[in-house]
Formats: structure tokens, sequence, C-alpha cells
């Protein structure tokens, strides 16, 4: 099996891990007690509705209870549309996340990519509208989008979900690093969950709140019988007591998100700033990231040569679109910002590589 | 959503809960703390190979480690397992367990229903064995059976096993209840999954080691290509961090099944003698089970009365097989074999029910 993820620390030596996007602050203030108090309780059955989960990420989103689907983790909500929807074509911009291509093929559906523009600093453009037809039964968007950390504008999400509802496609909208920017209230479509019936968001507190190893997301979609279709398809019990336990206090933790997306946007432009300012032959190019990761251009085996310093980054040769052209040894890289310390740590070994 | 299980703890006023299978005994020594060191590691992803814990179920059940999946509890992996083998005509003793239904339905399968004989004390017969045919793509059998508690025949079982083989039906056995019983060692196909590569065993740690809030179970097969196809069809994290360490810890617990094994056995015979020696008008008939739980027949509405006083038992009207007879107003209850104290104080309950 090929793990086509970073983060894999349990088959690496690693003393720093800058290959998975994870909030650099870790879990919120009395989230690891929460879930430690919800281990004690584990000889029960976890809540099956999960209802005050719910009811709290209901309150914090200004969405309705009922629209609410909780997720062993997002990727889990994934697979579950999938199996529900089991759609036959399915359209993705790329560069995107393996796991849309994983779980739609995984399904028995077909993927038709749209390329995102290099040229145009993968920034998806006007005329991907034009690529959802009467027979797409489904299109997946990340916003902003994983590896690039390109946002995708306001005017056009509307316009796809628009033609969306028009050519009776679904629009799933993963949303899982919009908390990261400095625009979540903007760029969110979850506010428009009744004018698009057709769209799902998936939501997750696996990177905003730092827990990728309790594995919690949700789901937020306004239309009943998907919402029961995903439920159908899933296991009554499929968030774990300290899951729901944490997920629960995250959403109470003050201020939390806000400090973490003033640390994330200081300390991605003071990583832009040093990556630009690197000596020649490390990094060409540094793509316009509004996410807590950055994606770059390199005429070296970046990867290779930061693990052998015990930096673990993300070799993106295996994300469609961003494949090394022949003949050409450029490759891309996904870098996570991390603490100041930890980038300034970064930044330094990397100088070094000259 | 109708839930059709036990343990809804989460809306109903209980102080004894009778009505989930769960060890008695509760988690293995070491495990809630196990748990809890894995939470603190929460801010990284799980191991998505689960390498660590796969080589210890392995090791414990004398199997080979790439035989071996791991799921968010047996419940995900049932799911997995009819969204890979998408089989059209499924057969089911029952009364079953809902999920096994519920899951094949999802998943747009039609289910077979085979009655098991009341007047055979809920014993699966060899006349079982005719109808396994070539249209029957997958046979679920559980053993030992929930709601019965009753055990198949070893012999029967290996007939079952190898009828499959012969119409190319696949056999999942669905063993999360053996280790509670005294015959494990007879009544396990573990030792069989090379003779018969239609089977796929599931267990669970959420029952014998006392962990359901955790959500961990296992499936174990010789087939190589259903097991890369149910990983297909699950995200590759699908276990969390507490999860993996607790259930390392519980392999680990030198004598715990054998203590859970004698306690079940003793409290069982204790139950089902003080049961049988009922006023009359309480217990009509109790059922032979080898399991941690024990399944009656009485004249009255054993779950209301029971639930007025504070104890959540199984009622079990919503079992194919087990609805009451038109008119009659007689039901099925399952009631979970618990420590002594507990036992007893239930047993007074019931008595006073008069």
């Amino acid at each position: 099996m090929d793990y086509l993820h970073g983060g894999d620390i349990y088959r690496n030596a690693v003393q720093y891990d800058f290959s998975v996007n994870i909030n650099p602050l870790g879990m919120p203030p009395g989230c690891v007690e929460a879930a430690k108090r919800g281990v004690e309780l584990c000889t029960q059955y976890p809540d099956f509705r999960g209802e005050e989960l719910c009811r709290a990420i209901a309150e914090a989103e200004g969405v309705r209870e009922e629209q609410v689907i909780l997720g062993n983790g997002a990727a889990e909500l994934l697979y579950a549309l999938i199996s529900c929807l089991h759609p036959g074509r399915v359209l993705i911009p790329v560069p995107a996340f393996g796991e849309y291509e994983a779980a739609v093929t995984a399904f028995g559906g077909k993927c038709d990519f749209w390329e995102i523009q290099e040229k145009a600093d993968f920034r998806l453009e006007e005329t991907f509208l034009e690529a959802i037809e009467g027979f797409t039964d489904l299109v997946i968007l990340c916003n902003p989008n994983n590896p690039t950390g390109v946002s995708i504008n306001k005017e056009l999400l509307l316009q796809i979900a628009e033609k969306c509802e028009k050519t009776g496609t679904w629009l799933c909208a993963d949303e899982c690093f919009l908390p990261f920017t400095e625009r979540e209230g903007e760029l969110t479509l979850k506010h428009s969950l009744e004018a698009f019936p057709h769209l799902v968001i998936l939501r997750a507190f696996t990177k905003i709140y730092g827990m990728p190893g309790l594995r919690l997301g949700y789901g937020l979609t306004a239309d009943k019988r998907v919402l029961s279709g995903i439920r159908r398809c899933l296991q009554p019990w499929n968030t774990s007591i300290p899951a729901q336990m944490a997920g629960i206090q995250a959403l109470k933790a003050q201020g939390f998100v806000e400090q973490t997306v003033k640390l994330v946007k200081d300390e991605r432009e003071f990583l832009c700033r040093e990556l630009a300012d690197m000596p020649s032959g490390i990094v060409d190019k540094i793509y316009p990231s509004e996410a807590n990761f950055i994606l770059m251009r390199s005429p070296i085996d970046l990867y290779t040569r930061m693990l052998e310093q015990g930096f673990l980054i993300r070799n993106c040769r295996d994300y469609r679109g961003l494949k090394s052209k022949q003949g050409s040894s450029t490759g891309y890289f996904r870098i996570a910002v991390r603490t100041h310390e930890e980038n300034r740590i970064l930044l330094d070994c990397m100088r070094r590589l000259r």
C-alpha cells in the first residue's frame, strides 16, 4: 500500500515534521484534559448522535443542528459521501488532496481532472465553470486548496455553486484549511447551505484544533436526504468519546482561532520573505498561500536533502499537475507554517543546503 | 433516525445499564493510562498502518500480521466489507445483530433471512447448509450469536465454511463475543484462514476489553484482494492514537481474558439459576447462552418495568424472528452478565415486579 501523505513519522527518522498541516499551537487549552476525562468514560458507548457536540458546532458555525454530521475525521465523511452518492463522473481541479481521487475510484467512479494553471499562480480561473457539465455528478473543491494554499475567489465560488444547482451536480467544498486564513468569514459557503441544496461542506477539527490523532471532523449540508444517506453508509458509533469531548472543549476556547490566524499570517510572511531571500539554487518560486502551508518549486531534491537533516517536508511529486517535467529535476515541495522557532531552524537548515 | 441498539444512556435515566454486552470488569489494567498517554500524542496523525498493534494482534491470535486489518470498531469493518464486496444477496440467520441488515441494505444488497428455530433453543441446525446457494454472495454468522448467546457447533461451522468455498460465497464470521466463552479455542475459525480464503473474521476490542467509547476492532482474512479492497474503501487514518495504544496495552494484560471467562461463567450460571427460580409471571423461558448475556422470554413488558426502576435492559422486539406474535404480550429481552453485586441488585428488582 502506497502512502501518499505527509506525517509518516512512524517510518522516518524525523526531528521536525513540516509535512503535515496541523496548527502549530497544538490543541486549544483544556482539550487534552477533556479527552482524558473522555477516556475514563470509555467503558460506555459514545453518544451515537453526538448531540452535545453537534449543538456546539451548530452554534459556533451559525447553522442548524440538523445540518451537522460528525465524522471520524473529515476523511471518513468524504468516503461516506462518495459511497452514498456513488458518483459516476467527478470533476476535481488539480493539484488536489489525493484522497479525493482515492475515494472516488474506491467506489467505482471516474475522475475528470481540471488542471489549475501554474502560470496563474495556481489560482482557479473562471473557465473552470465550463468544465461543469450535465454529466458531472460531483465537483470537489478545496478552499484554500491543498497543496497550493491558494484560495478561490468568492465570486467564482458562488458561480460554481450556482452552476452546480443548474446542472444537478453535487458540490463538495472542503473547508478544512479555511479557519487558518484571514478570510474565513468572507470565503466560507456555510451561510449558503439553504441557497445551495447540492452543497456539502467538509470541516475538520484535525487541522485547526491540532488533534489529528483523535479523529474528528464534520459535514454541513441542508439536504436531508444526503445527510440520512451518509448516515446509512456509516456505523452508528463513528466518533469516540475522547474525540467528542475534546471537540466540545475546543469550541469553547475563546480567541484560539484568532491567535492561530495571527501566528500563521506572521509566520507565513516571515517564511515567504526568507525563502525568497535564499541563496540561489534552493528555491525557484513560492506560490501565494493564504493557508498554514506554503508550496514552492525547487531545482534540487529538497525532500531527501531535508530528511537527511531530520526535517520531514512534503514531496509533492505524487500530486497530479505537480509532477516534474521529463528531463527536469525541478520539483514541488510543501512545508507547513510552524512556530517561529521551528521555522527559523528550518530556514537555517535550508540555507546550508547549497 | 431510529436507534435499535442497547446503551442509549444519553437519552434514558439509567442507574444500571444491562442493555450492552460489555466486559463487567471494564478495561484491562493499564489501558486507561495507555489511552491517556495516547491523548498526549494526538497532535500527530495516528500510524495509518497501525503496525505495532497489528503485530500484537497477530501474535495474540496466532495469525500473520498481513492478515490483520484495523477498524474504528468492528462495526466499521462490517460496513467496509459490505461496501467492498457489494453483495447482491446476503444470507443471515436470524435473530441477528441489526447492523448486518443495515449495512447490507445501505449498499443496495438484499438480505435472505434464515429463521433459527426457537424450538431448537435458537441453535443453528444443519438444514441451514441448504440455504447457501450459488447466488448467495455472502453469509454473515455471529458466534456465539447475538442476542441469543447460543453457539454454532464446530462441525456445522466447518461445513458452512466448506459449502461457502464450493459456492464461491463470502463468509463473514463475527466472533466479537467468542472470547467471553469457555470454548474460544475450539470454536474460532481463525486457525482456518488459509483453508477458507472466502472467510473474513470480525473481532472487537469493544466488548472483551470493555472499551466501546474508544472504538477499536479488527478483521482477519487470508484473502489479500479483499483486504486491499476493504482498505481502499476506508480512509487511511481510521483508528485513533488512544485506541491503538489502549489496544496494545490490552493484549499485554496477562490473565485478564481468563478472569473474565470465569466471572462470566459463574455469574451467567448464577443469573440463570435465579431467573429460573423467579416467582411465576416474570420469566417464561431462558435460552442456553454461552456468552456474556442472556436472552429470555417474558409475559410482561420487562423493558418498561425495569426502566421505571432505573435498569436499562435490551428490548428485543426489533429483532427479526423475535417479534411478539400478534395478540400475544410475550416479549423477548436480553440482559448482560454484569458483576455479582449488580446482578444481585437486578434480580432483586425483577423479583419485586410481580
